[in-house]
C-alpha cells in the first residue's frame, strides 16, 4: 500500500507529449523552465510518498465526524495539511503578489495528481481551496482579495464551494438560498446547502465558503444568482479570524467512499457574507472556479487509478499461484498469465492517456492565459469536459481491474484495493455528473460549429500522417479512427434537436477520447523511435482498445427517437 | 428501497424465448407444467417482497460478527432463512426422495433470481447448501446420503464449501490439507480454509462443510485431492446433531460488501470427516457442485442488478430537476433527459440479455438430465462460464449505472444504490475470477473444436434468416455479428498456443454474451410481431450495445505477443 510518484512520467510527458516547452517561452512562464518544473514535481513527489500516503487509509477507518457542531478530521490528517500548505502546493499556480508561485497549472496538475494518488480524502480539501483562489483572484474586489487571498494561498485558511441544495442539484438554477443587504456592505445569507466537500475542519484556522444565493431582486433561474464569501469565522480588522458567523455544520453524510472528506449539510442562517462580483453575475464567477475544479476531479479519478495501478502491479509481481505458462522464462508470479497481463496493461494504457489529456488540457489553460490566443481558450474549453469524464472513468476502471487483480484479497478491505475503488466513484458524479460533461460537450464545446473539435482532429491527422512511413499500421488506425470521430462530429453539429444530440452524448465523449489516446499514444511511440515500452503501450491501445470507438461513434449518432420508443411505463412494468 | 417480483419477465421468458415447453413433456418434468411454474414463481416472489427484500439494509449495517467463536448473523436474517426453508426453496430442485420438490433446475435458477434481488448476503446461505445438495446426490454413498440430504434440503442443516487455502486459490491443486484414515471409516482432516462463505452460522442446528484435503498416498496437484464432508456437529446415532468437531471458525474478514455474509477462516485440527465419492477424485465431484454454483452466482449478479434497476428506475421517476426536456409531454422527472433514459434502457437490455441465457443453461441442464442427450450437455457445458461472467459484470455495471443515475444521492450509503454495487462486486471474484470463466470458455469448452459453439451459431443464424423479411435491420445485424463469432471462435480453435487464447479470453466471452443476448432480444421482438415495448428493447440493445462486439473480437484475435511485448520491469518503470 505504498506509492511510488510518478516523476518519471511527468517528464517523458513534459519533454515528448505535451509540448510543454512552449510554456517558458511565454513571458508569463519564463521561469518556468522544464529543470524548474521537474525539481518542483521531485519535490512534491517526495511529500506525496512519504507523508500523504501512509495516511489513505486512516480517512477510511476513522471517518472525519461532527462531535458537538464542530468537524474532528481523521487521524494524521493535520500533520499532511500542514505538508501540502508548508510546501506551497495549495497556491503553487496562484498569484505571486498574494504569496502564491505563480507556477503553471500545468505543474499544479501534475501535483495534484501525485496527492490524489496519495490521499484524496485530503486532497480534495486544497482542491476546493485552489478553485475559491481563482475565483476570488478573477471576481472579488481588491479588499477581499487583500485580506483572503494570502490566507487561502498560505493554507491557514480553506475554502469551500457551495451551491447544490435537496432540490438543486444539477439544476442550479433552483436554488433558494437567499441573499438580504445588511446595508453596510454585507449581505445576511440564508438557506440550506448539501454535499458541501469540507464544510468545516479542525486543521485551517477559518473556513472561507463561497455560496450561491439570490437577492431579493434576482430573477428566477441562473441567471437571478449571485456569489457571496462567507466565512465561518468573520475577520477582524486585523484580518484574523474573530466572532462566529451565523452558519453550522447540520450534519455528515455516510458516504461509499471518500470518508475522510468530510462531506456537510451546512446551514447558513443570515450569515454575514461579501458579494464576489456583480449582483446576478454569480453563476459566471462560479464557473470560472467550477471549470479548474473540473479538471481538478478529472485529475483526481486517474491520479486515484495510478495507485490502484501500483498496489494491482506489486501484488500481481508477488503473487505465486500455479504455474507460470511462461516457464522459466517467466517471473513464476500471476502476472506471467496473460488476463493479468491484459488488466494490467489495460490500466497502464489508460492512464496514459487519461494524463496525457489532462496535462494538455492544463496547457492549454496557461497557454490561453500567457498569450491571450483564443484558439488556447476554445482548446481549453473542448477538453474539459473530456477531462473529467474520461479522467473519472479512466479512474473507476482502473481501480476496478486493480480489484479483480488481487482476486479474493481485492475484496478484502485491508488490501486497500477496495477502497480506492469506493473512493474514487464520486469523481464521476460531483462537480456536473459525466452526463452534464457530455451534454456540455456535444451542446455548449460544439457551438462553434465544430470548428475547435475539427482543428484539434486536424492535429491528429497530420500527426498520423506524417509518421505514415514509419508506422504504417498504427498511423493508418489513428488516422481512421479521427476520420470516424470527424465524420460523428459533424453529425453531432448538424442535429437540430438537441435531443439527438444528448441521446448520445456521453458514448460520443468516451469515443472522443478513446481517439484523443490514441493520438497521444502514437506520439509517444514516436518520439520513442517505434522501439520500446511506450510503443509497445502505444500498440496495446490502438490495436487493442482504439477498436472500440467504432461502437461508441455508432451509439453516438444513434439519435433520440429508438431511445424514447420505451416509456417510463414500459420501463417499469 | 423495495423491491418487485419478476414474475412477469419470467412468464415471457419461460413462454416465448427459452423454450420452456420442452421440459414438460420429458417424463421427468412432466408435472412441471407452465401453469405450475408460474404459480411456483409467484409464491417465491411474495416471501421475496414480503420477507427478505426488508433484510438487505440489515445485513450492511450490522455485519455479521465472530462472538467466542460463534457466528452471530444479522438482524432477522434468521426469520428469513426460516421462511427460505420453509417454502421449500431450498431444495426446490432436489430429488423428492429426501424430501427435495423435483422441480426444474430452471425455476430455482429463476427463484434464486429474485433471492440474490431481495438479499444477496442471506441468499448465499441457501446457494451453497444447494451446491452441497447435489454433490452429495451425485457422489456419495447411501448411508450419507440417507443421513444428510433430508437435513440440508429442509433446511435444518446448511451446507458450506472448503477448497481455498492461503496459497491456493485458482490453483486448487497446491491445497496442503490433510486427511488422515482413521480406521473406523472416517478420516481426520487438518489444515486452513479461507474465504469460506456462511463458514458458521447461529440460524440451523448444523453446518455440513465439503472440505478438499489430500490423503497420505494422494498425488501432488489436482490428481490427488478427495472430498470429505465435515460436520461442525456429529450426528449421533439418530441422525442428530451431537458433540461439536474440532474445527473452529478462526476469524471473519472485514469485506467491501456483502456484510451480511459471515466470509470465514476455518481451523480443522483432526476433524472428523467423511469421504464423498473415491478416494482422490474430489476434483470431479467438487466440480459438480462448482457447475451449478458458478451458474448461481452469475444468477446472483445479475439478480442485485434487477433490484439496483428497479430502485434507479423509481428515483428517476420521483426526482424533479431542472426542466423537461420534453415539455408537457414529459413526466417532469428525471427520466425525462436523454443520458438518464440511456442508462435506465440499457440497464435493462443488459438484464434481459442475462436473464435470458442463465435460463437458457439451466434449462439445457435440466434437459439433458432428463434426456440423456450429450448435445444439451455440451449446450449447458458452453453456456456455464459465459452466464457466470456476463451474469457478474452485468450486476457490477447495472449496479454502478444504478448509482449514477441517483446522482449526488447514489454515494450516499442511505439510499443503497452504494450497497447494491458493493455487494455485488465479489461476484466477479468468487467461484472461479471471471477471468478463470474466461480461459476455461476457450481452453476446455473448445476443445471439442468448436463444434457446440457452432451448433449454437447455427440457431443464431437460422432464427436471424427466418425473421430476415419482417425484420430486415436486426436480423441483418444479428447474423453478422454471428458470422463475427463463428470466425472469432475458428480463430480460437486454430490457436494450438493456448497464451494466444488466453490473451483474448475475456474479451471472447463478453462479446460472446453480446451476440447471445442480441439474439434473444430478437427472440423477444419476433414473438412480439415487432411492435411494443420488447421490439423497442431489442432494437436499442442491437443498434446500440451489439456494435461492441467488432472490438471486443479485434481484442480477442489480437494474439499473445503484443500482450508480453511489455515486460513487468515496463510495467513497473
Amino acid at each position: 500500500m505504498t506509492y511510488r510518484a510518478t516523476t518519471d512520467d511527468f517528464q517523458f510527458l513534459l519533454d515528448h507529449v505535451i509540448g510543454y516547452n512552449q510554456l517558458p517561452e511565454t513571458e508569463l512562464f519564463e521561469d518556468a523552465t522544464p529543470d524548474v518544473a521537474m525539481a518542483v514535481l521531485t519535490e512534491a513527489g517526495k511529500m506525496c510518498e512519504d507523508i500523504l500516503a501512509p495516511l489513505n487509509r486512516n480517512g477510511d477507518l476513522t471517518p472525519a465526524k461532527l462531535e458537538n457542531g464542530v468537524v474532528r478530521t481523521s487521524p494524521g490528517f493535520a500533520d499532511g495539511y500542514k505538508a501540502i500548505a508548508e510546501g506551497g502546493w495549495i497556491g503553487m499556480a496562484a498569484d505571486p503578489e498574494y504569496g502564491g508561485m505563480g507556477l503553471p497549472l500545468t505543474l499544479q496538475t501534475a501535483v495534484n495528481d501525485m496527492m490524489s494518488a496519495s490521499c484524496l480524502s485530503l486532497q480534495l480539501c486544497p482542491l476546493m481551496t485552489q478553485g475559491q483562489i481563482e475565483a476570488l483572484e478573477h471576481h472579488a474586489s481588491d479588499t477581499l482579495k487583500d485580506l483572503y487571498l494570502p490566507k487561502l494561498i498560505s493554507g491557514e485558511w480553506a475554502g469551500t464551494m457551495n451551491l447544490t441544495e435537496p432540490q438543486a442539484g444539477s439544476d442550479v438554477g433552483a436554488l433558494s438560498t437567499k441573499a438580504e443587504d445588511n446595508g453596510d456592505g454585507t449581505y445576511a445569507i440564508t438557506g440550506q446547502k448539501i454535499f458541501i466537500s469540507w464544510g468545516d475542519n479542525d486543521i485551517t484556522d477559518n473556513v472561507c465558503h463561497l455560496v450561491l444565493a439570490r437577492l431579493p431582486d434576482g430573477a428566477p433561474g441562473t441567471k437571478g444568482i449571485s456569489l457571496f464569501l462567507v466565512p465561518k469565522l468573520i475577520p477582524d480588522a486585523d484580518g484574523n479570524p474573530g466572532e462566529p458567523n451565523s452558519l453550522r455544520v447540520v450534519s455528515l453524510e455516510h458516504k461509499m467512499g471518500l470518508h475522510g472528506s468530510p462531506t456537510a449539510v451546512m446551514s447558513f442562517e443570515g450569515a454575514k457574507g461579501w458579494l464576489v462580483g456583480e449582483p446576478h453575475k454569480g453563476m459566471a464567477a462560479m464557473f470560472t472556479m467550477m471549470n479548474n475544479a473540473r479538471m481538478g476531479v478529472g485529475v483526481q479519478g486517474y491520479g486515484v487509478g495510478e495507485r490502484a495501478y501500483q498496489e494491482a502491479l506489486a501484488y500481481a509481481m508477488e503473487r505465486k499461484q500455479g504455474r507460470s505458462p511462461l516457464g522459466d522464462a517467466g517471473t513464476g508470479t500471476i502476472i506471467d498469465f496473460a488476463d493479468v497481463r491484459r488488466m494490467l496493461t489495460q490500466m497502464r494504457a489508460e492512464l496514459f492517456a487519461a494524463r496525457s489529456m489532462a496535462l494538455s488540457l492544463a496547457l492549454a489553460i496557461d497557454m490561453a492565459r500567457a498569450t491571450g490566443d483564443d484558439d488556447w481558450t476554445a482548446r481549453a474549453a473542448l477538453l474539459t469536459p473530456i477531462v473529467k469524464a474520461y479522467g473519472t472513468e479512466v479512474g473507476i476502471l482502473v481501480s476496478q481491474l486493480g480489484v479483480q487483480v488481487h482476486g479474493g484479497m481485492g475484496y478484502i478491505e485491508e488490501t486497500g484495493a477496495a477502497q480506492h475503488s469506493r473512493d474514487v466513484r464520486v469523481t464521476a458524479i460531483y462537480e456536473g455528473t459525466n452526463g452534464i460533461q457530455a451534454m456540455d460537450l456535444v451542446g455548449r464545446k460544439l457551438m462553434d460549429g465544430g470548428e475547435a473539435a475539427f482543428r484539434l482532429l486536424d492535429e491528429i491527422e497530420s500527426q498520423a500522417e506524417a509518421a505514415r512511413a514509419e508506422f504504417p499500421n498504427m498511423t493508418e488506425a489513428v488516422w481512421s479512427a479521427a476520420e470516424d470521430l470527424r465524420e460523428t462530429t459533424e453529425w453531432m453539429v448538424e442535429q437540430s434537436d438537441m435531443q439527438d444530440r444528448f441521446a448520445g452524448a456521453v458514448p460520443f465523449l468516451m469515443g472522443f477520447a478513446r481517439v484523443l489516446g490514441a493520438h497521444y499514444h502514437l506520439r509517444a511511440a514516436i518520439a520513442e523511435g517505434g522501439k520500446g515500452p511506450r510503443s509497445a503501450l502505444a500498440r496495446f491501445h490502438i490495436n487493442r482498445l482504439l477498436p472500440e470507438h467504432t461502437a461508441q461513434f455508432a451509439q453516438a449518432r444513434a439519435g433520440a427517437a429508438g431511445l424514447y420508443a420505451l416509456s417510463p411505463e414500459d420501463l417499469a412494468s
